[in-house]
């Protein structure tokens, strides 16, 4: 077997409703997604609570799409008791959540700095207590936990675990029923990038997210690139994952109100198709 | 000992000329900079061209300031080979510069991907392959290199190396001469810090840069925040410097079209003092 392995369709295509999120609403974004031939869908937990989560489950459902992801759990480190139980609470509902769309993975952005804080190393000690409380109920509800190291530009107000070597430490911890989310545009530029995925092999590489980073990056959020337009090797990088026992779908996540988030949705979703055939 | 050492005065203050180089000309600079009685001082290379290395030299020298490092050299990959014959005639001009300046470091950052390129690995060994021909040149010419590993926001357009274990790697390979600049704003995130500033070592430690990160950042070049005014806790990461044997300068190199390129030179050297004292 030669990796990366050719795609000739569209069958291990989805795509995070954050990628269409200006223009669609979840069961426009289910019904579009599912009508442009995409298989599956990673859906973003306020536009779930805005369907309401039995509607999404039927619609989803109804639609043959498969859910590669639930967005987000996490945002772990809190100011004080009552934060910590309001944060404990809301990932228990992510959980259900997953649960109830039989998504591949809950994705745990960990979260930040908690306001005021300098403090790194507390709340990197933060992130790995909720996971230690959580994991086991996550288990019982048949939900995998996948970190997402996200790119070290947002350690101080997203997540502060910024690497797949960081990601795995915390894993290894942890034990079973959870791994990572590999996000190419977060970690491409690891010179550790193949060892940490030969390292988390396929029972830890619970998701495979594109996009592409562009040069000039203008906005530290909201600028990301379509697959091809900027400078990471996806083919590359999903390689990697493929040749370590990754067999799951490609998740497209496009954060742009720069430029995707202006376009027709339906435009946004076929040049998902095309360039998940040329450029991922 | 304990530390972070207590600060009490300015005997080891350096300021970066990127910090007023709207304002100032370096010759305005080297003037400013000991008017206010700061000690140390890190030139850019258009600035010394401008001014002339002679008279630079001489100014500095009569200022009684010292050179904490010469930036830049570095931007070492290159698209063919009048690139490459141009770079290594760049980098041999910053060492002679340097050695003339009598500068703690020449600064290495070291470059990102090649225009049209998208191989990292590439970048990564073009790197390895100039500072390894660079390396004897500078030993002969009394001048350390220090490699500066960048944020990783900047891992296409400016360094491909982004972290102290991909610079302390390339240094371990390269042998004497040659370590790291640590910026804070620029590896802060990093959950292997510690470690990585232990291993470098006092020998390793050639530079240590300051100034802040700030919540939000509005841009990826431009929005570097004053000491005190962001999430980093330069104290903890200044005692660990010092733990591993660093007994250098702290030098403030603040890019902020934003906000400190607008205010009075004066302004900003008098607020590089203060901070130097409550928040370094």
């Amino acid at each position: 077997m030669t990796f990366p392995r050719p795609i000739t369709d569209h069958s291990r295509l989805s795509i995070n409703t954050a990628t269409t999120r200006a223009q669609w609403k979840l069961a426009e974004a289910i019904d579009g997604y599912a009508r442009a031939g995409v298989k599956g869908i990673s859906p973003w937990r306020d536009q779930i609570a805005e369907m309401g989560l039995a509607n999404a489950a039927k619609a989803i459902r109804d639609a043959d799409l498969h859910v590669t992801g639930v967005c987000r759990g996490g945002m772990f480190p809190w100011a004080d008791a009552a934060g910590r139980a309001a944060m404990l609470e809301d990932n228990r509902r992510a959980i259900e959540e997953a649960a109830t769309l039989e998504a591949d993975c809950l994705v745990l952005v960990v979260g930040g700095l908690p306001a005021g804080s300098k403090d790194l190393a507390g709340a990197h000690a933060m992130v790995e207590e909720a996971i230690h409380t959580l994991l086991p109920e996550a288990r019982t509800a048949g939900v995998s936990l996948a970190i997402e190291p996200l790119h070290p530009m947002y350690a101080a107000d997203r997540a502060c675990v910024n690497t797949m070597r960081h990601a795995l430490d915390i894993c290894e911890k942890m034990g079973d029923g959870i791994g990572v989310a590999v996000d190419v545009y977060h970690v491409w530029w690891d010179a550790e990038l193949k060892n940490q995925i030969d390292r988390a092999g396929k029972d830890r590489l619970l998701a495979f997210h594109v996009c592409d980073w562009l040069v000039p990056t203008r906005d530290l959020l909201m600028d990301r690139g379509m697959m091809g337009d900027g400078v990471i090797d996806i083919p590359l990088i999903r390689g990697w994952v493929e040749a370590a026992g990754y067999d799951g779908f490609h998740e497209v996540e496009i954060f742009s109100e720069l430029d995707w988030w202006k376009r027709p949705a339906e435009e946004v979703v076929e040049t998902c198709k095309e360039r998940s055939l040329s450029a991922v």
